[in-house]
């Protein structure tokens, strides 16, 4: 939502969002209200949550009416507790009612991602080891989620398959080596992209390394043998962990010395935060 | 994806999610497959689960390459058990690697949804009570999640703003009473269409009786005062609780006697079911 | 045109309208007048008539030009004697110019629809009977043939396929019978939503009765046959008439009692009515 | 509708009259058929008509199903009888049933706009004259007007403000002279293009002849002034009668020696005609 | 760029090029300044140009964000010499940065575009003989780099294959002749618009001429045979003259006493010329 | 034009491209051959080249009637003889006709490219150094022209601001130092994208190294200087020259050492190649 670079896929995603909950109009709100009539609304955190989307919603509301004003009192990736007025917005009282469930669906979706986000990080605290997300996000809303994930004070994988290449065991049977998998993929991508190589053993490990892999992800390993890669890369190449990886387990996964851990279950699998809006 | 009713909706929402994840291209697939190399794939289910989505998962293969060919081995709605090959997709490689992402968050989400609304139903087995969904959705996925609810055995409250009218509390407050609400959305609105009135109380309910609503919404009741409601009401209209229904409270709210009872956590709060691709 | 829902059909269409007409631009208009050239011009009524669709004339002028002011003098559904100044428009000559046949077409089209509803709406005065449009509109203007039916007093039927259930007789066979059609369709659509039979008789009226249809339609059937119909249905359901309605007959076929007469021709047989804009 | 041009404008028509009728689906039809029942249906003429637009009822079946196969059995601009069967149409009925009120309001109009325009052709047989269409035609329908108006034996004139010029009085007062806007339009258009000049009087006619323009149009003149005109331009350029032409007076107007004619009611004055699908 | 004539083609031009370029953001300049920097930026000549396109880098800028300004210092058509402003940005300096590269690269190709025009125009100085361009124009581009040509102070032939006929060698083989595909022609298209011919002989001259051809295309004729070409012609059509045009033989062609000269190279041939954009 | 990889952009490039060159469709061929009319053309090189772009040439013939069919007889980047059939075409000869300028608008401005990148690879030959594109790109073609520099034996830069960090004059100066400046961008980005530093001078150079880039382009340096600076980098870095590089001193520049070269004028200083295209 940053205004300097429009986002026609942001735009695109909230018309489709509109057209889904409104079609024809909100007959309720249209029939019982006049164009003319003005309001003001609060949206308030009904449980403690890091806030993330509140721009999201703003866009929500200025889009029904360009009347509208949306207030946001509290910054992305900052903690809220219940009660707290997240954000205010003014205008004719229509925008403010039919846009009133789109709103909130974005910003707690958003805001429970970067609340479960939060907890990851902070059990990673002081290990110097950095939680990245991953693609496993809701289809339309990645960049949404993503944004969320940083609210929460994680970092960002890639976006996608085009911003950084990353070698799987299909791609290495393809190739026919990691070696050959590696060469291939340099000679055809950017000079600015990196190459990841998914790792499930440490033969594949040392492979990665000689094949000039710029970091090698430890799939599914347990923390010991995370830990021995660890000394076989010896900073060489970056690493990354992943594959269930829990709150219980990540402290545990960090301590193997790895630079990065990545969870899906930060965007998948995170709850809505609760949050309502009040007319005042 | 009704092949007789194109959605071209649902078209907007797999080109957007393609766009974030592909962008200017899967760059590590293209680089180690040619376009000419096929293969087949299959869909497993890695933990039980109630499926919902396969047919989205067809179309992210198709739209990406015309030459992918998908077949459904388990019907919308049916239970299948770990291990289960819930789909076949045979085509290019290429489109099979760079498409698996994005069909396993749909399938996953959408089959998600539908596992947690067999929970619900079954809860409520043998009271006549029908189960329905809400308007809190993912933005954007909303016909998608309603069909995952189906599929679940739920059934679907309005899809949006347009198919049906709700009087709430500040549209009263609007119309100065229920009974000048009722009237004035009744003269604006197509004949086929019912209106809704939530009530948070038994005098509202009386009111929204007198005023010829067509359904009452019970709204935060305690099921005693639910089951007060319904005798009032006595079949001049339907009756539809909700607020804070879950797996433990459902069965003992039907038993109030209500005709329909709404639960926003079937789309909301559902988790992403486990459902991986092999290449074979 | 409400501002507070935004319209993005209405917008697709005034560009299809306008790139039609437009295409590479108004040669003649470009070459005489300079950007910088600003005017201002009326729009009046050669003949008299009942005002529809001049905020979709407003919106052609500033979908041209931002700079275009367009100020409504007489509002959605008021009669404008001939020579009356239905609206100003200021701005860019060339917008002027360039908008005039586009927003013309628009108005004369829409004014045509709701002079002619006024019509059939006068001959029902008095009679408690409610004039309906139906799905018989231009493709592509059915939102704003719709306002029209509502500026010139008449009241609009369901909007499209999705706002309502409508069993006919392909329909009817398809299940086996009235009851069996009306009940299937009940449990795979919302609760907010009616049920309509279409009936070409009285005993399909009576089997609609008992099956629970919200409104029976009494198609192309004598008044006097409507009238026992009518007695049949005893409040039960609402009824509609329609079929073959004329400005001659409608005042009839209300006295059978009926609520609802719908009529196909207030929007695909009126003409368009005479509006010049003069250049002042 | 020709193959070989693909119409982008005609297909976002057809989108946009799909979703105003359609919505979230065809309740009634998806209720009570499945998708995998097939069937017939004929379009047959209810009255005496001249055919037009037939392929867009095609274009609409085809984009709601591609199963859809639809047969013309009466070309474009020929006359059928009523109880003609114009098309067949074999596909899912689930298609037949949705498509049939979109296909047939296309149809019902463009024939209207054919069959009246073949009632002003003949007034003209044997006088030499052209009939031409005008701007004055529905938003959004030009082409498929235009279409209409051959497919009842009239002419063309420009499609819009883009392939032709056409200089009126306030292009006049802006340039000074019609010698000045003559000239300053010829600079600034194509090589390819003509330049039409609007006049009312015979002097306004020597004058656009002393100009160079291409085109005299004599607007509103009656037929012996009309005459005068003629002989004055002497086949030094092409002459246009337009402005209050009717079925009584056309063939009066043409006899003043005019090359063309424009009428505008021949589009915005057609009335539908009664065509409707009966299944098989 | 008329803001009186919305071009929805320029936006989505403009749109696409964006997207390609942003992909999903501007890494650098996005973590490196805040949404709050402004500044301030010169578009400077680095070479002696003819200017065109600064309305397209405006749009550019404000595209990416409505609060950049930009004021343009040298009129389309001025010739600006080496170390000259052309125009000034202010704004967000994320917009400054983000937009640079594109908004010069249309720039410095149409500037091009303008500046090799001149060079031809000036060659024809005094000849009384207009140059035209081709359709031979990048795709997507056309319509900015005909406004380049008449910037550079060329004419615009037509500008696509709507707007004019045109018939060739292949148009005439089918038609049988140069006469029989005249009438055919004229018969299928508006009144306002004329007729080419493509003659490669001075037979298909005389042909064309008999057969009432409004302009006569010499190709790839010696100076000399077009100028017999010419006496044929005598006035009673119009000649261009086209194929092989260069700076060195336009002079020469143009004393043939043709009146048009068609030139694809000042599209397709032209270089991009210098300029630069720096932050003051 | 990955047929796995769908690519909306390119379709909405070739869409806007028809769409001005088409606008209200191809009045000659229309006029002149039926729907029914088949043939087959070639397409030649009229000079020697090589070959890029016949995929995109293929799909605008497909795109105008999808029974075009389109057979490549040369490879992208293969070298074709003056006098070559490049690829042939078979299908209604409307399409054929019509779409003729636009597939060799397309194919020529590519091959262009491809021919001219060829050349400085030759002259590159043996060195060991990678030829790379720039970002300046024509607009809306980039990626089109990232794949004709491909054709010709170059290689791609980052294909935008998304794939790759760059940092500038103006970034550093926003955060103090190249250091600072390394260490915000190496946060904010993903773990998969490399940063690359401009710099004008050795100390830059070295400052660069010691903030970690993982690039350093050598910006319009003497090839002296640019041997010294390859030495303190001492593969620590990659090295990348730019800036004034031509035909003439690539392979000076080369001999400094650096990994890469980039070259702006093989995309904006390729003059189009001529092909054209003759029906059998």
């Amino acid at each position: 939502m940053n205004t300097t670079n429009p986002d026609p896929q942001l735009a695109a995603l909230i018309d489709l969002a509109l057209t889904e909950d409104l079609g024809s109009g909100d007959l309720t709100t249209n029939a019982l209200f006049t164009a003319r009539a003005n309001g003001a609304a609060g949206l308030i955190a009904r449980e403690s949550l890091v806030v993330s989307g509140l721009d999201v919603g703003a866009a929500v509301f200025t889009r029904l009416d360009q009347a509208c004003s949306f207030k946001i009192l509290t910054q992305d990736g900052s903690r809220a507790k219940q009660g707290t007025v997240l954000a205010r917005v003014h205008g004719p009282v229509r925008a403010l009612l039919t846009g009133e469930r789109l709103a909130l669906n974005f910003i707690r979706h958003l805001s429970g991602i970067a609340s479960l986000t939060r907890e990851y990080v902070k059990a990673l605290k002081g290990t110097g080891c950095t939680l990245l997300d991953t693609r496993k996000t809701t289809p339309g809303l990645r960049r949404l989620e993503k944004a969320a994930v940083r609210a929460g004070g994680g970092s960002n994988h890639r976006l996608g398959l085009f911003d950084g290449a990353m070698i799987k065991d299909n791609h290495i049977s393809a190739a026919g080596s990691i070696r050959a998998a590696v060469n291939t993929v340099r000679k055809s991508i950017p000079p600015t992209l990196k190459i990841e190589v998914e790792c499930s053993n440490l033969k594949q490990v040392r492979d990665s390394l000689a094949a000039g892999a710029d970091i090698i992800m430890l799939d599914n390993m347990p923390p010991e043998k995370m830990a021995k890669a660890v000394t076989i890369v010896n900073g060489q190449a970056a690493t990354e962990a992943s594959g269930n990886i829990t709150l219980n387990n990540i402290r545990a996964v960090a301590k193997s010395g790895v630079d990065f851990i990545s969870v899906g279950a930060i965007t998948h699998g995170a709850r809505s935060v609760d949050i309502s809006m009040e007319l005042e």
